[in-house]
């Protein structure tokens, strides 16, 4: 079975006591929906939104960057060791959603936030989260809609998690497939 | 929790009947034993152990080559599509498993076996499932036991599917690891 | 020898004339600065480095895509194709570049800005070329100078080709390495 | 221009000597035949391989698998630090070349030659060279011909450095392209 994936993404580190809250009720509405969640399966953002999804009794899944499973957080039920590095693992974690959630986030956030746009997958951003959650909607094309002159894609911005999770899944499948991957 | 992994890996095409049984009890037995099974995501030896394991309750992961989950067999619980194509998966196939038992096999499952060898991840081949499987063990340096001059680990045989799985799971921790990944 | 190697991105397709005069420009002055030239071998902004680099008498690197050494432009003598599709291609030409220059840019040049800026290679962008290049210093912390609040790397921007390729080459060396990639 | 480019595969360390001077003298028929030499941009058999092509006025190519260009041996012109690791990046290195000569080769090498044959390069074995090189005429299919039974690719032997040089560029061409890679 072709269960839904709800990918969140945010920072590992460093993450304000709000976001963390958030985070953590956007995986709990994630699991209540019957869809797994899918992460970078670290710390931050990351595991608060593992440790609501487990509080509901969901799945959830880690793409790591290094080769050992020690390096997930405890609130991960499949762990997949890539050793592909940040960069790299952070495509794989995009690849395996079908639409993503972001808070806060640096620049490794941004970057999931691209692969979304790339890969055409439905992005709701955390307006008041911070980082670059926030930022997009100031300095991304239209608004924050797009991330480049092509429009590829319409990004979203929700101000709290159960907005979040149900633009997210009611999005899914909306967005052409793009071309070039 | 870091629950334990036992890879699966062989054909997904032109499997003898014996061999897809064999598959399927490993994959229940592998349930029965609480570990998660991880395989290529795929058809054929890849899917009998899938419905094995998912007949016992047991969780099922597929890494797949390419970008759809569609391309999964039924009996996989998370599905990663990669998009990496059938080489590169292979790795993270073997990265994402503590232990691999190798059925049959082309030179796609050879791949894997070859992996295996380089991240230090113990292998049990059912020798009568013909294929790579049975083939190491007649070229293979030491009567099949190591993949190059320098027996970085020791490659194991088994008849009996309740045999590969007792020797999987005894076998994980038991290999150094390695220096060059 | 390692020769220096200088990256120059910017979109493959829909780019304005004078920015395509401007990528030329950088080409043959980073060949008669002697350092190699790395793209990702195909047109617009790329084809147009690697011209201009060849008339010089350069050395030209072009990281492809796709399996195939036909989706190169013309002007490049050594191509790779890496078959990562266009997302992890663009890793890896930013990682076999010492320092990189950055003209006009959709969504993929954000994405390798962003891989520099995680990698710790200096990143120069041209200011009037529109694009991701010109939306960085209005979007971007600091003024354009950093990509998230940990400050990793300081992102510099010029007006001219001359300009860019003495900054460029001025800067290598410059950034500490970081401790996640 | 797409210059042909012939992959030269083999062990990094513990490589008899008259294996390097094969090797060398490998590398110095390709470049007056006119082709680039692309290898693992290491030591032992890529060095002197390298070493070999370099006397002779030709273009060498090495594929690192860290993000250092200090990792290479000093007679490779364009050394591409990928930082996927031993395992991917010898995928990058097979990619790279439109056929390949086999010297010796640990469990490393064996990898370079599966993937060969999955992505339908031509693969000459030096015979007497030892290693997989050597073991791959004992047992692989039909006296070493194939890696599979679907005998996707025909395996060629060779005894001295020029046979295997001449076999290698007529091979180019004459493998139909794998339907899955």
């Amino acid at each position: 079975m072709t269960t839904t994936h709800i990918g969140v993404i945010g920072s590992g580190e460093n993450v304000p006591e709000h976001v963390l809250q958030d985070a953590e009720a956007i995986g709990t509405l994630i699991a209540q929906a019957g869809a797994a969640l899918v992460c970078g399966g670290r710390f931050g953002v990351m595991e608060a939104a593992c440790r609501g999804a487990k509080a509901a009794g969901g799945l959830t899944i880690g793409i790591l960057p290094g080769l050992s499973r020690s390096e997930g957080n405890p609130y991960v039920d499949v762990l997949i060791p890539t050793g592909l590095g940040y960069a790299l693992r952070n495509i794989i974690t995009v690849r395996s959603s079908d639409a993503i959630i972001m808070l806060h986030g640096e620049v490794g956030t941004l970057s999931e936030a691209v692969f979304a746009y790339q890969h055409g997958k439905p992005l709701v951003a955390m307006r008041c989260s911070g980082g670059w959650a926030h930022r997009l909607e100031e300095t991304a094309f239209d608004h924050g809609a797009h991330l480049d002159s092509r429009g590829l894609m319409h990004i979203h911005y929700a101000d709290r998690p159960a907005e979040a999770v149900k633009l997210a899944l009611d999005l899914i499948g909306t967005v052409p497939e793009p071309s070039k991957i």
